[in-house]
């Protein structure tokens, strides 16, 4: 199997961390083919998106079909807990990190540059993300977190995996734009960022993410 | 079990869909407590969105994480294919009807009246429309359709369950902004749409948003 992907993205990154915990191994990560949105990759994935996984001719986008694909192929060990309800909580954290907060958090990216940004549209979108953090905290506080290391129950899930590269574009991304630290009204998101980042796999991707941050930010 | 939910909103009409065919008599159908978006909702379903399923005091909001809950609780008769492709497939096609089909479509909602348009903007989402409606015909036929009766497969699927209700909306709605066919470049689209009428929880789901179309539109 291929993955179509780069280190940076957060989508990509949910994929990555998942199949390092499961110790998939035959998941060859490359870059698409042509580039992203090329005509050559959307013969691939006709969405131009990444990530996108490859088997056997057969190609699936959206990082969240592909994890649940995963899941379903590669059962051991499940990142989907037992009971049915801490599951849906699960799959509600994933989802409101992907349409709630990386949303929204993608529309600040064209705006990098401080002397060509439209403030106005910055502004809007800075204050959807704080109304949305709040939710964040609230479902994550909903799915029974506390100040644990995981954010459903004891081990590693797939809310984990969708939420630490979220979190990682947020504090990297946000001090840009001003806002220094974004986890300072969410209590419990910010002990969850500091906790989840001891798990191995996380760790592992948050410094591939990190590398693929400095490359474009120009560092060294 | 309580669903907050309309009949005539596409999310809700997928679960219901759902509950139909999976025969689950323990769920109550009724409207948001204070009413969409309101300050008492909320404090059920944080979003203010419907549907949300209320589950002795848990409430699951987002009908994707509702039909997996669902599925998950009720396992038969099963809506996900055995199959761990064919799966991925479902989910796909679920994916990609909510994200490129239903988003775009509710921004025309705005839009109804002739008298007071913003046509540019109506176009705009109308020519984000016409792409994405060939990417659906793309995801359709990847995943195996051709001129069956169900989206995967030969038996209903959470394909099915979000993809009648965007359908529906789709054309009861263009007619409005001048597009007669909306499923003339589309041809297996439009002969899925035919046949999966004949579906009895579908075609029972119909007829409910049919009514609340109806009423909406001041039809008797």
């Amino acid at each position: 199997m291929k993955l179509y992907q780069s280190n940076l993205s957060p989508f990509a990154s949910r994929c990555r961390i998942q199949i390092y915990a499961k110790a998939i191994d035959d998941i060859e990560c490359c870059p698409p083919p042509g580039g992203l949105s090329s005509d050559e990759y959307k013969t691939h994935n006709p969405t131009g998106k990444m990530p996108a996984l490859e088997i056997d001719g057969h190609v699936l986008g959206e990082s969240e079909v592909i994890c649940e694909y995963l899941e379903d192929r590669f059962p051991t060990p499940s990142l989907r807990p037992q009971d049915v309800l801490d599951r849906a909580h699960v799959r509600l954290l994933s989802r409101v990190t992907d349409l709630y907060i990386l949303d929204p958090l993608f529309d600040l990216f064209p705006q990098m540059d401080p002397n060509n940004r439209d403030q106005t549209a910055v502004d809007k979108t800075l204050a959807v993300l704080k109304t949305n953090f709040a939710l964040w905290e609230d479902y994550l506080t909903r799915g029974g977190y506390s100040d644990g290391d995981y954010a459903v129950g004891d081990k590693l899930t797939l809310a984990d995996c969708a939420m630490v590269p979220a979190l990682f574009v947020m504090v990297n991304l946000l001090p840009t734009f001003g806002v220094a630290d974004p986890l300072v009204d969410t209590s419990r998101l910010a002990r969850y960022w500091e906790n989840i980042q001891k798990d191995e796999s996380c760790s592992r991707v948050l410094s591939e993410m990190a590398e693929g941050f400095k490359a474009i930010m120009g560092g060294a």
